[in-house]
């Protein structure tokens, strides 16, 4: 039987959503079951494994033309194929996600974070095709990314490589993060850190701006880019500095590795020219000469509502 | 005839020091030509080649078990073994060197820059053996890079990629760089670094110092590790300003790749404990909880005279 179909499943704290793709990135099936009513992992895999035999009846042949599942997960290891301390899962320490399900389903089972798992499904199905070394970067919540060398997806040494929304942007009176550090890219250039910017200039400054039509606790992202698109200066403004700050922090990334390009992902990405041409700019400004206007800067091709079925389901071709 | 030799070269601006090195990284020869009265390179490589063929013939078997020849040389490019554009060097544009050396002498030839091949020796004889992910940082006059991951120098897509030290520490009034940027790590962490963290505060500050002995073109590196060796505060404190810099870049580059350590190399390593403890408290600082304390740094194990033909040599072991 050919083998010419894999799943997908990608893993939120509240839902699990999973698709059959084909080798063109088609998602011919999709489901999905909620993830945080299962307080015990077991009962979750039973629920799981049904749902992935549901979705494999709906193509010809079955589990039998599906060559594996690939899973993207909070705080996956990809080398141990575990989940680990996921702090939005209510499963806790160290979970062995990936053989539990193939135990489950007798087929094979890899897993990978979110962020690795849209680079995965870039390169395979998307803007990345082709490429061999590239960095991925997720604008979502958080930042998250996924960079790939040679072809591979780096996990380095203990499978957690790629925390690039972790390094350090502004070492003086930085912004605090979640993660516990201080003036980490995640805290400016991400969905919330584009809200605290907002916040932040309207306290600070006295110009003026539809942004302060808004309810405090209703400044998000979208508001502001909603606003820039219709020409408020200050939400340009907004996107000019987030902009700016994750283009300075890529070239880093550029020194580091030299991809070919950086594929952005995620809500942010939502703004387009707004938030692309700053970041353009930043790159440029803080790359070293041999660099300067030679790494391009694109958006994922992914539709954004199959991007993490897609991603998760492209791991599973290596298997 | 058992090819159980290689031959490193390493190239600097004056001089190219050669040897013939076996597996374990005996240095069983060696010698040194010039590299500046050479203003055609293609007398350069005529030199060279007797020198090459010279060595070889001091160990038993000659030319003939000599597996090939590996070069450090400035602003080297592995994949296609040229010399592209190199400040220091007479010889102008792309060069194809290791083309060059190859029909001259009739060996394999293979090239990268000094930072990366000195990580490739510390892979192959030094304190790097057995690791497959380590990033290795050069503190000399700049502040070079080489990194490995999953047992492979990491060049990007250009052949260029490892220029952490011009990734950027200061954003705001940041010192200039010599590559033109801003605020790089290089500015601050190399020996001119030093130097120039020693003037500042000599200038800015009227503490107590044996440093204010030293006529001011005087003041290096050297002298502000002979001084904090003798317990000179200010001169302790330029050390712990160096290292808890170098110690948060190193936080960003673990965020990156995840090595299962790093390791220094040159001149501000013979500072021992005066450089290595403030790197360790700045890395630890900066790291993410789960890398916090984990990640290991460590001084290069290969001696300094020798360690930049091991270094070139050992690129020739995978020809």
């Amino acid at each position: 039987m050919d083998k010419k179909y894999v799943i997908g499943v990608d893993i939120g704290g509240q839902t699990s959503k999973l698709g059959v793709v084909d080798a063109r990135g088609n998602v011919l099936a999709q489901s999905v079951i909620r993830t945080d009513t299962h307080e015990d992992v077991n009962m979750y895999i039973k629920d799981l494994g049904d749902a992935i035999r549901a979705l494999a009846a709906q193509v010809d042949g079955g589990m039998n033309s599906v060559r594996g599942v690939g899973m993207g997960v909070p705080n996956g290891n990809y080398y141990r194929g575990t989940i680990e301390f996921a702090p939005n899962l209510k499963w806790n320490g160290v979970i062995p996600l990936a053989d539990l399900v193939s135990k489950e389903i007798g087929l094979p089972v890899a897993l990978t974070n979110d962020a690795n798992a849209a680079a995965v499904g870039e390169m395979t199905y998307g803007a990345a095709r082709g490429m061999k070394d590239f960095i991925m970067i997720t604008l979502g919540t958080g930042v998250g990314s996924g960079i790939v060398i040679g072809g591979n997806v780096v996990y380095g040494h203990d499978g957690f490589a790629g925390e690039l929304g972790h390094t350090t942007q502004v070492r003086t009176n930085g912004r605090q993060c979640a993660c516990g550090k201080v003036g980490c890219l995640e805290a400016y250039a991400s969905a919330i850190g584009v809200a605290r910017t907002a916040r932040e200039i309207l306290e600070t400054s006295d110009s003026k701006t539809s942004l302060r039509d808004l309810a405090w606790d209703k400044i998000s992202s979208k508001e502001v880019a909603e606003a820039a698109s219709k020409g408020d200066q200050v939400a340009v403004d907004i996107f000019n500095f987030t902009g700016n700050m994750l283009g300075a922090a890529l070239a880093d990334f550029v020194a580091f590795s030299s991809p070919e390009a950086i594929i952005l992902f995620g809500g942010l990405t939502k703004a387009g020219d707004l938030i692309k041409k700053p970041v353009v700019e930043g790159l440029n400004n803080n790359l070293m000469k041999l660099w300067k206007g030679k790494i391009p800067v694109e958006f994922s091709q992914l539709k954004e509502s199959d991007a993490a079925i897609l991603g998760a389901s492209a791991l599973a071709w290596e298997l």
